[in-house]
């Protein structure tokens, strides 16, 4: 069983109000150093662990963020949630994190549970397809009182404390670059219709075309999630309309296309150039030569941090912080 | 502000009680529905969420499990805390989930911290230091009360819950396939001395080469931490000793071997076999060819859930649950 503050008073022959200020302040002088230091000593023989919940609901301050991460298994993902939760224990904050799933009916019940919870505040990377729910999400976080930041994934019409990369000029970058090394026929995977950044990003796309003189063909544009299946599942399709270049709105969508290209005998590089989104560490790791937009998953967490902490001091505060995107050149683009 | 009970009361123009009773049980046949109506329609127009931290204290049962994850950046426990997070949810759970950092002083802080929060129960991926350590997270375990079980990392001669994958079988399997390939200067890169999982891939490495009538060289055997850089480091002295094959303890590691190989102009598969352990998803993604041994993250997830499940309704449960592996055979591994 648990060793609670009764046990402690039971052995010491104190009351449990007694154990409870010496243990909360020992250098509190209201008792002698003899009654202090057997107090101290029972709790650890005990290994006695202060009700922190308990201590939070008195002191109405709990030191613990929430922080709801939409897919754990994407490293973008598990990258942030790792430098977020680092970084916060730095600070003396727990982070109790949990996955949405990419659903936002999770991200509502999950909002819900960590005000349940006592969260001091909460940074939430929303679902993709928030995008397009956002009147239950807007109206849910403009009641909730806790002070929150959201992350990378924003709401569109819809003014917060927010952090995000700047995906329309990331996706700019990509796509220049595509076209500087002489591709017209370009197809772009991304995901157009549940997601904020996904749109800005297909902005992007569309914005370096236009200035390039270069009209976009419907049909070389794919949408689907920012997944994996998604660049697998495009790919052939892109590929038979004859693209000598993709681009992806991430990584995982351009795993996918070098997967099914490979299946269908075509080389990256040499008959198809590729540029994906997020420098997942992976890249480097696995030397797989894939061109991409690097997104500082350390730089996002902290700037978050930050924020949300500043919120927490002052509730008038509302800044929306958009983080610059670096184009990281490898082999997977050529010229034509 | 964050609505409580004391609003509703006063715009409803009950007593706090009665809010409460209506809130909590609105089946209640205390109040009339006319009331019970009034009640619900003002929290809902309010937004009320209840506090689950304060419900939790009184009624002494969070619904709360807290999950101890070593490197949320390794896609094998990112995986798992996914699937960790998702079945927990799904019996009405919530997972707060922290990461350690493979460092077993964090993980001594975090168990406090975790039962400090009144969780109903741990699951604990131990530190890989925590194999030398064990004193210390021992002594703290057999004191703490709350219910929990070690997953894939467990401590040595210390008795408690837990689920682990056979380690030694899974790298026996892994280079018994080596062997059959005709392979004799065999190098290996693991996690000898930090930690119990590869310690006892260790053993099952020199049970395969004892019992094929190899003599293990020491040179051949190298050490370091499940990650990428230790492969890395480690790969060069391997290739200069004139191994053919090298056999890793996990994938990561298997990854920096291949970086370093490249690098050095020598071929996987053609000049060096290679196997991997975890078999990480990005294996197949990125069609990078690594042969490895598959450990399934979901089978682990559900095991260490349904153990404490049990083990929360019944203090007197001590089980060891031990998963099997299989191998998965790619091509980065060839007769000699």
């Amino acid at each position: 069983m648990r060793v609670r503050l009764k046990d402690i008073a039971e052995i010491t022959n104190l009351s449990v109000a007694a154990v409870s200020i010496i243990l909360n302040n020992p250098e509190s002088s209201r008792f002698n150093v003899k009654t202090r230091d057997r107090v101290l000593k029972v709790a650890k023989e005990l290994n006695y662990i202060p009700n922190t919940a308990a201590r939070a609901l008195v002191k109405n301050e709990s030191k613990l963020v929430g922080l709801i991460i939409p897919d754990l298994e994407n490293p973008f993902f598990s990258s942030l949630a790792k430098f977020i939760e680092l970084n916060l224990r730095n600070k003396g904050f727990t982070t109790l994190m949990v996955n949405s799933n990419e659903s936002y009916e999770n991200d509502i019940n999950l909002i819900k549970f960590l005000i349940g919870r006592n969260a001091d505040g909460l940074l939430i990377a929303l679902s993709a397809n928030s995008y397009g729910n956002e009147e239950p999400i807007g109206q849910l976080l403009s009641n909730i009182g806790t002070p929150y930041v959201l992350m990378d994934r924003v709401l569109d019409n819809y003014q917060c404390n927010h952090v995000i990369f700047n995906n329309k000029e990331g996706q700019y970058m990509a796509t220049n670059h595509i076209i500087e090394m002489g591709h017209k026929k370009i197809g772009y995977i991304s995901v157009k219709e549940g997601s904020l950044s996904g749109y800005y990003r297909y902005l992007g796309f569309k914005k370096s075309l236009r200035e390039k003189g270069i009209e976009m063909d419907p049909k070389l544009v794919k949408s689907g999630s920012f997944n994996y299946i998604t660049g697998y599942n495009n790919a052939e399709d892109l590929i038979k309309e004859g693209v000598t270049a993709i681009v992806c709105a991430n990584d995982l969508i351009a795993f996918g296309v070098m997967k099914r290209a490979k299946e269908l005998g075509i080389k990256i590089p040499g008959e198809l150039s590729l540029i994906g989104y997020d420098n997942l560490i992976f890249n480097d790791m696995l030397d797989i030569g894939l061109s991409s937009i690097e997104q500082n998953t350390e730089t996002l967490a902290k700037s978050s941090i930050n924020l949300l902490l500043k919120h927490i001091n002052d509730k008038s505060t509302l800044e929306n912080i958009v983080l610059e995107t670096s184009l990281i050149k490898r082999n997977s683009v050529e010229k034509l």
